[in-house]
């Protein structure tokens, strides 16, 4: 039981329960034979933020059916989310109905639902689904991070396919240094200025060969959704993601599950003002994570700062 | 039948019998509890290009059981490929026993077998299988392109899970202009001189505002298999599909896909010689993947082509 006195499992139970609605309701938008589901009906900021019917039914279906349950609790929302609202220490709902838009829009299926819950300001229970794979991630404080397979039934509800496994997925390695390294990055749609600058140049030093000054990572891996991406590190399956631009319903239900999977979550700025900062604010819109590892983490961390070239701003 | 007197089903029929023998020798690699199946072994030229035993086991065992059975035809493939070794107009199996070796390196599960059949130099016959989805893309000259998903039995057969669908999924829009696309791009293992300054240089232009002189592209995704890359373009979810540096084996399975979905396949260079080439060799190592569309896909060829900074080289 945490201070406000609800049980973490029972959250999760809700999450569980809502997802594999929300979850059916994009399956059934993109298989209706209208397209308006899945067009794009606004673009929030520019021809690259994207929002659909979808993304707003989905929502209104979470939102509902939490606060119906859970009354007292405030809810942020990527389709209602006021800007300038803060994020206080009320117990919070942090929800993106669909992470992952762009790719929704496209058919693409690389998009989930990212069920999130904030005890003052720290990510407590996570869950993300992607309904077009059947792969749910979840995680509680304290209770570890888990993945399992669903499938639908065909009526609309959902029966498990693969039992739970325990994340991370086998052993993990010790790091080495970087050039050893995959690493999600996204490109998001702030595509101006020096946080877009910071972004290019950045990966033109971790992807550049040793020869000519770079880092020579492994490879770069753009995929489209935050929530999932935190979730491909939690797995161990990606070592790093970097990322500046999203929001907070980008990253809470991902952030418990990294956690608990024994990740990091760093600053994605470098401490150019000598800073080191290795606790950040679920709102801090610049974000580094790091897989479980038996040794080296905060080390890639300060090697990643190290090849960063610039310094992004995003408003809140 | 074809001039080689090869029924193109046949092939199509042997790709698919040593597909799910590849895929599950994948998989029993992914399982097993030693990691020297995944572990990469070796890099081919640098510490970004990466072949693993499971590599050559799976190349060895679709390349003994595609040669017996049609023991006067030729194969190329990656694992034992020697440079500099032309394709000519024999028939030729193109393989990749895994494509996406740096995913497979790290348990991301974007992979496939690519499985071509070259006749007079033209992509003919291919079969792509990812066998941690089970999904699998395939494709004959004049038969059109199809998708379909298959699960482990768990004896080491596969069965069918979900019946086939002729690809492009959907009904595709016309293009209204590249800032309305979702653009696959590889970074690649060759990261150094004027091929590298040109991926970055031309992401750098795409991606950025176009207030700042950019195109302002969707999004881009770096995923990581040039053969799934192409069925991604094929089935419509992803616009346009740019590479430089990646090999015959890479794309021949796919081609065949694409196209019989109705996308084009050009240069990855722009025509700066004022030479546009809509007809490019299997073995060209530079290539533009456009999906298919009622209306506006050379356009977006050019369009495209207009945005690249640099051009690229590479060796044979």
């Amino acid at each position: 039981m945490s201070s406000c006195n609800v049980s973490y499992d029972e959250v999760l139970q809700s999450f569980f329960e809502v997802a594999k609605r929300a979850g059916t309701t994009i399956l059934n938008a993109t298989n209706s034979q209208t397209s308006s589901s899945t067009t794009y009906l606004d673009t929030k900021k520019n021809s690259a933020d994207l929002v659909t019917e979808t993304d707003k039914a989905v929502e209104k279906l979470i939102s509902t059916t939490l606060l119906s349950k859970y009354p007292t609790f405030k809810f942020m929302g990527e389709e209602t989310y006021k800007p300038g609202t803060p994020l206080d220490d009320s117990p919070t709902f942090i929800v993106d109905p669909i992470d992952g838009t762009t790719n929704f829009v496209h058919g693409h299926p690389y998009v989930s639902i990212a069920l999130g819950f904030a005890l003052e300001q720290k990510s407590v229970v996570g869950l993300v689904f992607n309904p077009y794979t059947g792969i749910m991630y979840y995680a509680t404080k304290g209770g570890g991070a888990w993945k399992k397979v669903l499938e639908p039934t065909g009526d609309g509800d959902w029966k498990l396919r693969n039992e739970r496994v325990k994340l991370p997925i086998g052993e993990p390695s010790a790091f080495a240094g970087l050039d050893g390294t995959m690493v999600a990055v996204e490109w998001g749609s702030d595509r101006s200025g020096s946080n877009w600058q910071t972004k290019v140049n950045t990966w033109n030093r971790l992807g550049r060969s040793k020869d000519e000054g770079g880092a020579m990572v492994h490879s770069a891996r753009c995929l489209g959704s935050a929530a999932l991406n935190l979730c491909a590190v939690a797995e161990g399956h990606v070592d790093i993601y970097w990322e500046g631009g999203c929001w907070a319903w980008d990253v809470c239900a991902g952030w418990i599950i990294l956690t608990e999977a024994g990740g990091i979550m760093a600053d994605g700025n470098p401490p150019s003002d000598g800073n080191e900062r290795w606790e950040i604010p679920i709102t801090h819109r610049k974000y580094l994570a790091v897989r479980a590892a038996p040794g080296g983490q905060k080390e890639t961390v300060k090697e990643f700062w190290g090849h960063i070239e610039g310094w992004m701003e995003y408003e809140h």
